[in-house]
């Protein structure tokens, strides 16, 4: 990637400075490749990323693949049992080493020239090559690798940042779910034909829910706020909550939420870009499902259905989790251009349920697909109308956007901290 | 859009001045996306466009979309029956209000978080917001609009230019016509992979037509020029032109073009960019038809089909139609990319003309359909030529091509008069 | 296109200087747009470029296209037997006068204004052009061409480099495979998603075929080095070596090639872009087919199948051809984007073969088309790889790969003396 120059750093600074607070972004940051460099540079090659969960590989040698703009990540279960990613990227003449999206390997072998690595990255064999050179430098390419309660995070950065808080705050609101004890039920891979802040924005709020998402809002109170919470459903949202914090008190699994709307996240002034909390689900709700009865079996610690609410974990640039007692869905985001945005969604349950018996994917996936379906058509319908030259950006509501302000605020924050001459 | 920087003006105008008098365009004006850009700046943006026609939109609430590259504007007929162009964006977060190409609404309703508008653009609920904004100065963005005999006609422009002189120039010739009591029999939609100016070039001359259009100059005198015109076409002209101007002197309708070739368009030297006039037909061509018998019932004005000739109206950069006494053909251009315009063609027949009854597709379309494929292969093949390397303008014919040169001279001055620093 | 400025000149000398001999090519020089447009400029419009062979356009007016980039070429068999080469460009509009890829014709009639050029490229008719033009000035834009046993190469420079010192090579070595008196078989037209430097680095070495050609390597004996060339290949070696120098040393067809491994080509020091020489099958293999049997008639001198060995002809930058006794195939290269090269493929046989009698494609085609579309996956995925942020280059064996170091410091060379300062 060729380094930008003071004029593009300069350009990118003015926009962030031509920001209007409480409004959306200027329209050259959904429109501008070079907005879209200084994104992966300063964002996506800088940050954690969740790659997926570590029950998709669970024996020595099973690998995936996640691929970044042009970077490709092989993560693989080591030797020990231990995770590592490395680059996908031959260190003889720079081929891509495994073409298979996932697998199991014995050694990495490059189908090229047959060099030879281990699950560990080492180098251990390369055929035809002069003796004199060393091949304890000629590794693959390391890319760092934390995982916590079942969760891959990686970092392309060469020297990443902090991951110890977020595992924190993960593994306490985590563990009680039991993604170390699941297997995925079903992953769906789709495009979003719109910039991924956008995609972003849009998880950021409530506000489009009532008419967008008509299962959604059904099983959940973020939709309210403090303009439109009406007696009935306060009371309704202190019954559920109580009933929780009476039930669960000793146990951890206590709702935390007491409050309609969407919990406050990210937190641009303190660049926390991680958060994890249990929020209550409607009365009747036992899981966010279509109907809101169990669609698999509990799940971790969970002892019983009533008042678990769900669990919500998230992470900038890249992911959220909305789990309930019988299975988790986490959201992973790409970009994959100006304009587009790769998303994976994958649901987990309990290792030891059996699809088909235990589980059905008709009544497991429809209330996360419908609610991302959604989404996306909305998503690309603001990238087209912020691509039009009228585009000026319009004020945000105090009382439903306030976590879009919060996300553009730390999203301005990162190229202005990066790109600071 | 990123401002044109100072090298990129000069290099504009640089191009501007490399042109050779008399020969056609240089490579860089078919070839560069900085000339595309400032085609789109300097001469979409700033013009008046034809959208489309008002029998489109008979109805209060009726709309159509028009999309020129980035920008949707709505066209949408207002409650006392004006008409009314807004930008296709709402004031909120941007997204696209209308997705469907045309349809009738009572109120415009952002999908999104349901920000609703007017027919007149007034922003009428916004449910969420906080109290203290003022919904006054957050309307749709307002086009510039004009209709003028049924034709309707937006400008991008902050300030349009003065749309006048050619309200009157084409109110006098169309009114005959009676685009305001016609319908829409037939709208076709199609690709060029050319540069717009390539579809213009192709339009402005008729030296192409013994080849490659066998059914248009059966009915036309275009296409001779005056190194051609034999005696017996002079005779054959001079003879329909004062029967049409005897018949009709007293009712408007006399043609009133009086030789071979194609009326002289545009005028650079008065920047006059819009034209209407009455030409006449070949004897026995009552109409634009393949066989030039009628193909729908007489519109407008027109008493009886006998030498009323065809009417011209073409206004750049953008439209053209071709009117006989019983069906108009209304042509649309926009840019869709360095190599690539759109094109719509739009058929229109009285209004009381029943498909089936009075007049068949099958009959009406195919004269002006073939002439626009045949058009759109050519105009590929010049696409095609002119990307090459070792393309150089050639001399243009001044017996055949005069309409080509004006058009240039008029293209290289809007070019010129916008970008001089 | 637009003419390098000085700061790109300096980042591309800038580039060359930054590479590591012994290595691969740093990551830009298949990763930028700028580079692209630099080969192109600096080695595909400056060099010999193989079009196609003599037998393709046996008779006056036969003609094929030849595409690079943006240039089409007419290649075209002259009224007195001579091969011309002219842009595919008329001298009027630019229209492309040829767009079928091959035919046959008896004057070049462009279709859009009938300009008429001769197949020597004068321009002979323009109807409708002023009388004080001069037409001796507006003939198509000719092409250097040579012709060299059956072989035709062409030059978009407008001083073509020197072709004598490869006419005389070619000549030499080519002339006992008779492409004088031969015929196409079968021609292929596929597209790697790889930079054409990555096909001619793959190209240049073969030891990548151990695994990946399974059935190149049973005829030949490239893919042994001085690393691994043990006592009974190197016996095996000598003996058919030996056996073709006696019985073909008073004809010119004895096998010159004495070692393992490959030919050394190009010499980047004395800038030798061209070679042909005679190579030694493995015993038992008298034809590059699939079981070595021969799949054709013996072709033009060779009087006996027994010990000819395989002839071996490449240019630089796009051609290469091995030719068995009885048949012989061309590989074409053109880069078609930086990500992409455009192969053709062409069998040719004896001008007597008969299909279905004297030979079968069946048997004919496969052992080449298996080697090349092996060799495509491996360049695909090679430019996944060197695409990837982490790809530094990697050291390149001294024993297998010297022709690939041959080859790059060839290719930089080139840019240094086009774009030095």
């Amino acid at each position: 990637m060729k380094p930008f120059s003071r004029e593009e750093k300069e350009e990118i600074l003015g926009l962030v400075d031509s920001y209007e607070a409480g409004h959306g972004l200027p329209r050259p940051f959904y429109h501008e490749e070079l907005v879209y460099r200084a994104d992966l540079e300063a964002i996506w090659q800088r940050g954690w990323l969740f790659a997926g969960h570590s029950c998709q590989i669970p024996n020595s040698g099973d690998y995936f693949l996640y691929e970044i703009d042009f970077d490709s990540i092989i993560i693989v279960r080591g030797d020990e049992g231990e995770i590592n990613a490395f680059h996908n990227v031959c260190r003889h003449r720079g081929t891509v080493i495994c073409a298979e999206p996932e697998g199991t390997v014995k050694r990495f072998i490059c189908p090229y020239h047959q060099w030879t690595y281990g699950r560990d990255g080492r180098l251990l064999l390369w055929r035809g090559m002069q003796e004199d050179l060393d091949k304890s430098q000629l590794g693959m390419h390391r890319v760092h690798v934390r995982e916590v309660e079942g969760m891959i995070f990686i970092c392309l950065a060469e020297k990443a940042p902090d991951f110890d808080p977020a595992y924190e705050v993960f593994s306490f609101t985590a563990h009680p779910q039991g993604f170390n004890h699941a297997k995925v039920a079903k992953i769906m891979d789709y495009e979003v034909q719109a910039n991924w802040k956008l995609v972003w924005e849009n998880n950021r709020e409530c506000y489009h829910c009532n008419v967008n998402h008509p299962q959604y809002i059904k099983a959940n109170f973020d939709h309210y706020n403090t303009d439109d919470t009406i007696d009935r459903i306060a009371r309704e949202l202190s019954l559920v909550t109580e009933r929780s914090k009476k039930k669960w008190a000793q146990t951890g699994l206590a709702v935390t939420r007491e409050e309609t709307g969407m919990t406050e996240f990210p937190d641009p002034d303190r660049n926390i870009w991680y958060a994890a909390n249990r929020t209550p689900l409607v009365d009747g709700y036992l899981s966010e499902s279509m109907d809101g009865k169990l669609v698999a079996p509990l799940m971790g610690a969970y002892s019983s259905p009533e008042d678990v609410g769900t669990m919500r974990i998230r992470s900038l640039p890249n992911f959220w989790n909305h789990s309930s007692c019988d299975h988790g869905v986490s959201t992973r985001l790409t970009p994959a251009g100006l304009y587009k945005t790769k998303v994976r969604l994958t649901w987990l349950v309990d290792e030891n349920a059996v699809e088909g018996k235990d589980y059905s994917l008709d009544t497991l996936t429809p209330f996360w697909w419908l609610t991302s379906d959604q989404d996306r058509e909305l998503c690309e319908r603001a990238q087209r109308g912020v691509n039009s030259r009228a585009y000026v950006p319009g004020p945000l509501s105090e009382y439903k956007e306030y976590n879009v302000m919060r996300y553009l605020r730390w999203y301005l924050r990162q190229l202005a901290d990066y790109f600071n001459i």
